[in-house]
């Protein structure tokens, strides 16, 4: 746009000098009409020009208030900007979610030593103990998420995963690699035809962990851990203050051994686990039935004469709460978990086909967390489990898990993170697997100086910490098995571990 | 541009003396001039107010103006805005493409069953069938792009590809895992060096599918499956209506037995493909030679005295047709394809050194898609290949595959979708792999209720489906083999399916 | 808001019609003051008109400029702007790097040939020869970063590589993978708790290469490629002109046989390698000390009575320089290494484990890049090291590499470059691995035709190359090993290759 072109209005000065040269001139009254009328002529004139002016300052407002308007409007610049703060954040288009940690553990004689949270005997059943500088390997999970929105309001998410764990320090490790795919999943939501309970309600299938798994952080394990290949749908909403998810996974029983005289007839099958998870409040009550055809068919073990189940049922009544047990500020979950058959495998629903008929466990997990001063957090939990008839008639698998984690907060950047472990298992395998009854405890106090971009809570990651650990245990639990930690290689109690380690998850 | 200079005039000041000195002289014509003087001098007081308040008005319009201007100009808001927007859609920077499918395929026992386009016997010698209801596995291709646009106006684009397909349910599939790096190329175009009939040309050099491979998508099967590690050019305009690629792909064909007598002689060679592909308005028509050095050494069956080929040749004719058959709106594609020696496999070019000299193929493929109501959409589909003395002199492989995908739209969400496959094959194999010649037939009925974010058309993804299929085959079909999928664990025919599955691409 | 209503005011052209008609009526001095009563109140109601409009005008500029000023200020959408501009950067976020290469190497015979900088006999400790038109595999580095920002200032990088080799053309290359996780690791940075000398230091682990490992490109061999599974701190500012690292890194050394006569009894340790850096000016110091505990019960080979190292010292002297060697525009980097026990491995430090204790090696390297006209660029290159008692007391290893690569740049987008590439060697193994005594020399002449998007630099990718390779050697280098490239398979001098090959990095 031009301004309007003042220069062709008469020049103010020439004005003041018809006004000058006006006053300078004697009047006589006759000529004062005359002068007067120049004069208002003039003013007139000046007028006009303001008025010009005003309405050209007007126009150019309004032209400037238009382009600040329209590039910034709803539909140009704020709209496009808004689409790309969306694909960066992940809303739209690709993003990326990672869970890793990787250390050295190094024992007392100066190499790797033994470690993870399930190298007890109670382990092989499920029987975590504290993780924190008890871990010897690197494990990374990739996520590559790809969110779809439609022009019908309907939104869909891809996501896959890619995940390794290996146990050397080295860099290369193409012939330890267990790097695979562990979730192909593709969810929608927001479907316009989905009206009514299903307003909310979002599909999916593919290869995945449950949306609703949840786990005791500082066990490394899983309250239920649900996988595997199928579909379902979430969030249906089934009255004001009950909403619910249906889903079917299938798991598959691989070659399996299906006579005890000839080893090469192998057998398998799928167990196909129907599920439901319904949330009251609080409250979350989860039912799983499960059917494996023809599992019955595998030889469990080679010295006893027991049939694996072909169906099993799993249930859990859990509360997410938002206090330290209603006694602080904070968080607490609670669950108990009932399975028989094919359910007793209370965790990781339905993976586990050498479980029998008769096999039945009942878990208990509880954790909280709660700030005790401003710089000291706590965080108890305990994981329990009784299990009989498992793996062979008879057998029993009772075990305990009491952990706390501590942290004090020092500065900033760095916290004292303080771990005790103690486990009491009493297990009679009945020879299942050529392991031994055993009965005893295991203890293990850690403390780890940790550094942290930003101290404040039991889930800020990333975590740089160093750490020193002693374990010690009944000599009893070394004779559980062969093929376990404790009792090989001098691995046998009063231990001290040292290491670094790197965790972060986002 | 600049505001007028108003400073260079008289100030209002001057003008206010010179108008005070005039009111000051006596004026006849009774006291009303006086009062008029006086009116006309506050008049003039407002006036230049009103001129000096324009004045302001207009210069803050400019510089609002300026500041829209300029914070908005393309040097800057708009300059980064438009950068951020080609990295959000990958146009420039990371991408992220993929292929997925993952769900169950149940049979009638409960159990995982057989399944697969390839499943006939047929199917060995790429005779593919209808998909849907009949997938196993989890598959997923995970692309991951990088594009550079360079200041001389050049354009790069780095692909790799990383591919998994297992056939477990479960999620940790380290001991099944099939991933792998199927794609590491580097394309170049818009090189300013670049001229004349190269003006549009883009070159690239790596591990790749061929650009220009097509697929009939209901039967997973490419026409042309182009693929290996080489480099070439596309897009050369050698006329106003011819545009020509050239390229030169790699294959290995690696430890193969170069004598009956001792297994463990084995050798090595490349097949190099040398291929063209030529675009002249719909129609397409590739040539194709190729050379393994002494791939005849190779020991091709243990009781056929055959000699593997060392060159082969392949062409097709292809015609892209953007209307159903010229019928109706809708699109299709039609190719003939032949090839002889390592040319006879004429899908995946190149990738089958188990063929002898005298190796002859024939193929037809060809696909439809058309609405027939705007409800209600179709997709016939052909695929048949006559090929002989493939692997034996005297062997004969015929088969075709008719089927037909039809989808009914319901909602925006939900389409019901149907297909129908029939495949005849007569194989003669001549004892070729110890496999059996067989006549028959195979048909395949799915029904799939298909949940999408937006229906609207075939190529439409994220779908969600259940499914339940049947199929059955001429019982001599079983005799084929002892390696494939008919015929075995009671896989005998009249045969029932049922599952869920995800597919995506993006 | 909106624009004061125009046309609420008497119309110009009434105005200049009035004024018309009071100069076309004659005026008495009686009279006279009437009129100019009635016109001064027209002006000045046209005055309050012209002040309102400017006031109007005044405040819709200044709306505008609020709007300008508020839209696009710090808060807002500039705000907006520069967080996503971080995104798509990957300076926040998620970002993606890569090193590919992929082509074809083929021989005489048309069949993939034998290839890779480390083919010749001193290869196998180390001895590069150039790599341009020798490299046989398709390798590609996929590295997944992502950032983050804390409220506190405090940053943190977690990154991730995936990595694979193979040497097949062929796409789907499952049963050859090697695709494996090489990098896992989270360094945190700006921690407002680090202050003094640590203010600019970064803290790490997790699995690394080593931030400051450093590479002579054209042998494709790092100077020092540390890396392993630990702990570190970067970048401490000790004095004004002195800046240090120090970090441990743990390498694992896997299932070494322990005893001659039972090759079932192995072990296993961790070679802990505690390292620093130390920068002045140009200058870079690094000193490493390493021990594996029991490294010494290692049985090194089934012939001699040697006892591995289960020691080691390494130390680096460098200087980056950024000129050429002083003499003219470019780089230089020149390095000494020297190494004893198990640092006797003086690149891949502490990664040879069968390394014994009175091991000692002694390496140089240096190149140096430069333009000599501005078309022509070169880079000579120099790698030589003398080791002994490596294996075995009385073992010798004696080699020297000398490269130069040229480059002749003839368009924006094409250029020659080759490549000159002599290698001499004295080796005296004393039959460590069945290995026998050379002395000789290897030379390779390559030119490759490149094309890339922009040239300019040894350093600018991506790259398409097609190349001719000549080399021969000293026919005493055949019999060196069985397993090397040498002398196998007749591949015995005088060699030609020829190939395409894309290589890219960013």
């Amino acid at each position: 746009m031009t301004i309007p072109a003042f220069h062709k209005q008469k020049s103010p000065l020439i004005i003041a000098m018809a006004v000058a040269g006006l006053g300078a001139s004697g009047l006589v009254s006759a000529q004062a009409p005359v002068d007067v009328e120049e004069r208002l002529r003039e003013l007139e004139e000046r007028i006009i020009a303001a008025e010009q002016r005003a309405r050209a300052a007007e126009r150019r407002a309004e032209v400037a208030e238009q382009q600040a308007e329209e590039r910034l409007s709803e539909e140009s610049l704020n709209a496009r900007l808004t689409k790309v703060e969306r694909q960066a954040s992940g809303e739209e288009g690709f993003s990326f979610n990672a869970y890793a940690r990787s250390g050295l553990l190094i024992g007392q004689d100066g190499k790797s030593t033994e470690g993870g949270p399930y190298l007890t005997p109670a382990g092989s059943v499920g029987g975590a103990v504290g993780r924190l500088g008890n871990e010897p390997d690197t494990y990374a999970e990739a996520i590559l998420n790809y969110r779809m929105r439609f022009d019908n309001g309907a939104k869909a998410h891809y996501r896959t995963m890619l995940a390794d764990g290996v146990r050397t320090s080295n860099d290369w490790t193409a012939e330890e690699s267990n790097l695979n795919v562990r979730q192909v999943y593709v969810e929608l939501s927001d479907l316009p035809s989905f009206t009514g309970a299903f307003e909310d309600a979002a599909i999916w299938a593919g290869k995945r962990f449950d949306r609703d798994n949840f786990d005791i952080h500082w066990l490394d394990s899983d309250v239920v851990f649900l996988s595997g290949t199928g579909a379902g749908i979430y969030d249906m909403q089934l009255a004001d203050d009950w909403t619910s998810n249906l889903s079917l996974y299938g798991r598959s029983f691989s070659d399996f051994r299906v006579s005890r005289e000839n080893p090469n007839d192998t057998g398998s099958t799928d167990n196909l686990i129907l599920t439901t998870n319904n949330y009251f409040g609080g409250w979350q009550w989860m039912v799983s039935g499960m059917s494996a055809a023809d599992n019955d068919e595998r030889v469990n073990d080679d010295w006893a004469d027991e049939q694996a189940a072909d169906t099993g049922f799993h249930t859990m009544l859990a509360y997410h709460g938002d206090s330290f047990f209603g006694l602080a500020g904070g968080s607490f979950k609670a669950a108990l978990l009932h399975g028989r058959g094919l359910g007793a495998e209370t965790k990781s629903i339905g993976s586990d086909g050498r479980l029998i008929d008769d096999a039945v466990s009942t878990r208990l997990a509880a954790y909280g967390t709660t700030h005790v001063t401003p710089t000291w957090r706590v965080a108890p939990a305990i994981l329990a489990e009784t299990s009989e008839d498992r793996y062979r008639h008879g057998d029993t698998y009772d075990w305990a898990t009491l952990n706390v984690r501590l942290a004090n907060e020092l500065t900033e950047n760095f916290e004292m993170q303080y771990e005790a472990s103690y486990q009491w298992m009493d297990l009679e395998p009945q020879g299942f697997e050529d392991r031994n009854a055993v009965e005893g405890s295991y203890t293990k106090l850690t403390v780890a100086p940790t550094f942290k971009p930003e101290v404040g809570g039991f889930w800020q990651r990333p975590e740089i910490r160093v750490f020193a650990s002693w374990s010690d245990w009944d000599e009893d639990l070394d004779g559980f098995s062969e093929d376990d930690a404790l009792g090989t290689d001098g691995f046998t109690g009063n231990e001290w571990s040292f290491g670094v380690q790197a965790e972060t998850w986002f």
